[in-house]
């Protein structure tokens, strides 16, 4: 049984009708147009579906003894079709010709089959997209034509309430309204963070028909039936417009209620293609602007490049700059919606060199939860700002739950420990948006981000700890990127990372004369100093090995093979339980690896093998950060052929057909963002080094040619990399020199070209 | 397609599956015990059923917009089976021999079916019931024998703490644990009022298996695997124990969490058979005290009788006299739980002379509702104690929800104004509190009760407005029983019982010298003597019509014959709206014809006629509570076939399958209390007046003999009657007489028999 049909670069297919999928499909098909996404269930429904609509930024925190996660809107995409009173379902009956495709490119979701049932039968389609357009719009199209006998169809969708985040109800009991006789109105309010959100639809037919509306608790819906004959066709189309008081001027139901219905109003007697055509428009747009193709001789890795382009839009809130991106976008409840490093180690650069703006929105997160951030560091008694691991709404300050799974030994559950000892992201926060001011040359973010960086930097240096005896200062008991090994001292990613935010720090106190924020920090300066000069940085070994801990290579090795073999990622928890695995010189994700990539000017070319060859053996990939990272710096170290396998195996994390489950709870942002890194900084080879552009391309031999476009320094290059030219075009500003291959020249012409 | 076999007068089956009807089923073959009560829904799950467990009195108001509620608890009868990892569904393959039967006698609910789908083949046999004997456990078994090819079979089941009522979450964020490797565990607590629940249970299979403990959110559950070869069976049976913090003496999870492990591991090892005979057993010992019999041309009366009365039992929380029935006793989630006057004058009088301990507990939850009673008077500027229209736990006081469904004129939802100005509750109080004191001639509850009718007189009195044109005190602005007039002044049902509330006080202060209560209420003599004296009665006019109201009988008169052939009920509501409905001669039920019953000896035979020919006619039997008052009425009038038509008719409300979603949201338990009315003291011919009993039986032609258990005066009398023949035997007690058919026989043997 063929589960996926990968159609072309842009579109993929479920090609037959499968229960134990549904929720694979809903995630990787989900809608969305950055302010909201509407995972793609299906319009009936089925007991094993995740129906969610989110819209970015609407947290709430049910109680203290949850956390705060991304609120499941009361919903508008279930659509029940009755034929003669009997609920349409496609576990019943038979269906043939079935296939559900999503367009990529445009987001829409096709869905079509033929259905029989005794003396039953008709052809089905359905059609929906979340507009790119109008951002609070989501349509629906359904077109039955009856190939059977007369049957009295029925259609039965509204707004439904009672939808919750797994049992976790977000929402106020809401009050509902039905306006001149067609628009259906709820509006509702967070139960904890008091956000009032309001949604309205109109459903209409192309065929007479009777219209019943109904009230049940919590929802408001209309029933419409319409005897179709025999060769007869209905076409029902469905409206929703989505609003919250973040999006008006002025707060209030009343206004909301007004807004919705006065737009919704207008946009009426829109057919479901001139609306489709604009969002349609809008993804173009997009995709004009940041430019990119692969010519593989398999046209997967093309698509799971545009696969991965349609989510990181879907999924980021870049038109509200208290808004970040979640670990699983938000196409799903998994994580919550909570934003993590994720952000600025994998996801960040795509925006920041072919987006820049939409990367600018996303820095200023963080400036603007500077405030949450030095409470937080405060509460825990350090100084300066601990940015949250997981972070929500930006006063919500350390959104990581407390308690995960259940131990199977000691039969509790567990603690989660990241939100703790987790602190790298304090670092990582440093280090993207530095990424971020050097490429876009923004003045003004320069300026704001400065705080940000000072007050990351006191953070480190109130968490180093002064050791006497070694005269050093060292940071003790954190959890690196490895999440495998808990409670460990020194590790390097952690270090170097702090090391650099405080010398970032000091640089930019030198260098910054008119900051008038300055003068608060003089105090600080040598006491930063001084912790950065004595900051314990664990250097490579006499094997050139760079010890991710103090302690991770004195831990026993076992054979892994039996784990590296299997399909599935976790299999050694079958096996070992935390404590254990936190014992074994094993790793989900190899910290050293990930930071020779952060800093590869640090190191010299022997270091970076002699890394590569003790820590990738020993390296699961359990965490699906990893393989992106790892691709690039197997392509660092000039490994292409392994490069591409990894990049291949990165398909399977989303797309795949292998894993079907691994997306259940959400598509994974961060090798999203890796994903792109892979193709653009690895095989493309584009880096900026010292303000230059370069660009040296390690094309594998599968594929045929690479265009991409990046933004930098105010310009916009376009760059066609063939396996015998590379050509780099100026599409937009100005760019003195490009160093191609090692070579630099002098772009004194719109377009370069070079032989290879 | 038949829906339903009524297989004997004791079972009744479904015997094809559907979908549609799931509600009804899931309604009318709830378990219950009286503590508990669960829906039943299937094993697997369908996406329009309603899986509800109820506790009697766990009630919570998740926030002030909504109103109190019975909670639905965190699930345990969720078992879904996979088949090679497929779930398996009744919507899929190919059923035969399908049966579903429920069992009133011994509460059991059995299905089974052959099931086939490609080259799989099952049979299926599920059971499953809530113990009489041990009211904290529910005990499942599932048996499984594959017919077709090797299969792996997969059960999922545990305990499931994401069900909402409706999308109302009422419980906080739990805490799950898994003991001894085989007990999951599961604690939380109702949001508002903050009562502590614990679940526990053990599941179990009869073959070598694999078994994996999962825990997600607000959930944990076990996986149990067997790889079933064709030709082999397997069978499972999980335990459940439900408990709350209001069970135990001492409070706090802890000691909740000791005692259910204890006591499940105490039973871990009892089969489903052992199991189940004390269930049945204990359900047996109540038939016995209450033996009742029709001997029917049809069974059916009977089945009727026997589902009546089972559902008394499983819905009736008379452990607790802090609790009372719902309107829809604990079946569903309709009226969520609370109790109205139909306890008093419709269900009240089973227990009063069955079983007399358990009347007395409903009676006593009225003496304890007191004080709210007392402060919802003050509330609304009355004096005395006013029982709520809608109660709940004691001290929520009116419970009735301020809103209903949408108006589809203005588009706004309607007020509910029952809570408001429905308040005859407070004289139905009195009223059924008197006759089960009467009955029982319990002095202690005599004693107790005595500030019930004081205080409800003294809300009539302050109630009643002084008229002086008239020189009488009235009632206006009032809703009575039948809620098709709203708004009415001197409803005939409210003056009535106002009256005979405010005269029942005067008697029992004279009465009652020793009640030193009394003092209190010497102020108010004099005011409750003018009021009673002066209040104004609606009397017989020309006609011998006494008029319902003071404007009812100018009101237009329709033509009705429309809505009288309706199957449906409600059918007038398509063509009127409730206001228009308000102005016309037309009765959801005829108050009247409800206040000649109470009080017979108030009016004579001519009367009653005459009032039978003028509202009988004009009445819709719209209200469930409706057909068994006029089915008694009718045989007060002496028309047995008349009222056998409406006993029959009686069967439609809620076991029929004639309107297969009546029952969608629950039964009606008032209908049921009126069930064995209409059986016991309507064709029965039971009554107590002045302290006889008396037995006029009025046998329709179609039953061959009635036998019946009643207790009144501590004394229990089983009385049979045929054609030929009447014979009262005394079980229990002493009785100095009994009147048969008119006659005044001394009880001077055991058994006295009458010919007739």
């Amino acid at each position: 049984m063929g589960k996926i049909a990968y159609i072309d670069k842009w579109r993929i297919a479920e090609t037959s009708f499968s229960e134990k999928y549904l929720a694979k499909f809903e995630s990787i098909m989900t809608l969305g147009n950055g302010y909201l996404t509407l995972r793609n269930t299906h319009e009936e429904v089925y007991p094993t579906e995740h129906r969610n609509m989110f819209v970015a930024g609407i947290f709430n925190r049910f109680s203290p003894e949850e956390t705060t996660e991304l609120a499941n809107f009361p919903d508008i995409s279930k659509i029940e079709i009755s034929i003669d009173g009997q609920r349409f379902s496609l576990l019943s009956g038979e269906t043939t010709n079935y296939k559900r495709e999503f367009n990529y490119q445009n987001g829409e979701a096709i869905r079509s089959f033929d259905w029989k049932q005794e003396e039953y039968a008709f052809h089905f389609t359905f059609r929906k997209f979340a507009s790119m357009s109008n951002k609070h719009l989501i349509v629906h199209e359904i077109k039955i034509k009856n190939l059977g006998k007369d049957a009295r169809i029925t259609f039965e969708t509204g707004i439904d309430g009672t939808y919750t985040n797994s049992g976790t109800q977000n929402f106020l009991e809401n009050e509902r309204r039905f306006f001149d006789n067609k628009y259906l109105y709820l509006t509702t309010k967070t139960t904890q963070s008091k956000v009032s959100v309001s949604l309205a639809c109109y459903t209409h037919l192309d065929v007479p028909h009777v219209s019943i509306p109904q009230m049940g608790r919590r929802k408001i819906i209309e029933k419409k039936q319409v005897e179709l004959k025999s060769d007869q066709s209905v076409c029902l189309t469905k409206q929703s417009l989505i609003k919250t008081q973040r999006d008006v001027k002025y707060s209030g139901k009343d206004y909301l209620q007004t807004e919705l219905l006065t737009e919704l109003s207008q946009i009426a007697d829109q057919s479901y293609e001139i609306l489709q055509k604009e969002s349609a428009k809008a993804w173009q747009d997009i995709w004009d602007q940041g430019e990119i193709e692969i010519d593989s001789e398999d046209v997967k890795d093309n698509l799971l490049l545009n696969f991965a382009r349609y989510h990181l839009h879907a999924m980021s809130p870049i038109h509200d700059d208290r808004l970040n991106i979640g670990a699983k976008g938000m196409t799903g409840e998994g994580y919550k919606g909570h934003t993590f490093w994720d952000t600025e180690i994998f996801i960040l650069p795509y925006f920041t060199y072919t987006y820049p703006e939409f990367a600018k929105s996303l820095v200023r997160y963080r400036i603007n939860g500077l405030a949450a951030a030095k409470a937080n560091a405060k509460r825990n008694n350090y100084r300066g700002a601990q940015y949250p691991w997981e972070s929500a709404w930006l006063s919500d300050g350390e959104a990581t739950p407390k308690l995960g799974g259940v131990d199977i030994v000691t039969g509790k559950q567990s603690p989660i420990l990241t939100g703790l000892i987790e602190h790298h992201v304090t670092g990582d926060v440093v280090y993207g948006g530095l990424q971020c001011i050097e490429a876009t040359q923004d003045p003004k973010l320069k300026v704001d981000f400065f705080e940000v960086i000072m007050e990351a930097a006191r953070f480190w240096a109130s968490r180093s700890v002064y050791n006497k005896i070694k005269d050093r200062y060292e940071i003790l008991d954190v959890i690196g990127p490895d999440e495998y090994t808990e409670h460990v001292d020194n590790n390097a990613y952690t270090n170097y990372l702090a090391k650099f935010t405080i010398d970032e720090a000091l640089r930019a106190y030198y260098a910054n004369d008119e900051n008038s924020f300055k003068v608060q920090y003089q105090a600080d300066i040598n006491w930063l100093t001084e912790v950065s000069e004595k900051l314990y940085l664990p250097i490579p070994n006499s094997a050139n090995v760079i010890p991710q801990d103090d302690t991770f290579l004195k831990k026993e090795m076992i054979d892994l093979s039996k784990y590296f073999e299997s399909n599935s990622i976790g299999t050694i928890g079958l096996d070992y339980n935390m404590e254990q695995i936190s014992n074994l010189q094993v790793c989900k994700q190899a910290d050293v690896i990930l930071l020779l990539q952060l800093f590869p000017e640090k190191f010299d070319y022997q270091t970076k093998l002699a890394n590569w060859d003790y820590y990738y053996p020993k390296t699961l990939h359990d965490s699906s950060l990893s393989l992106t990272s790892h691709c690039n710096f197997a392509l660092i170290t000039n490994q292409i052929d392994l490069a591409y396998k990894m990049f291949k195996k990165t398909f399977d994390i989303d797309l795949g057909d292998r894993n079907m489950n691994s997306s259940d709870d959400g598509i994974h942002s961060a090798s999203l963002g890796g994903i792109w890194q892979n193709v653009v900084r690895g095989f493309g080879g584009f880096t900026v080094q010292d303000f230059h552009v370069t660009i040296t391309p390690k094309l594998p031999k599968q594929w045929r040619s690479l265009s991409y476009t990046v933004s930098v320094f105010n310009a916009t290059i376009k760059v066609d990399i063939t396996k015998t030219t590379i050509k780099t075009t100026l599409k937009k500003g100005t760019l003195s020199d490009i160093v191609i291959n090692g070579k630099t020249l002098n772009f004194d012409k719109e377009a370069l070209s070079v032989e290879v």
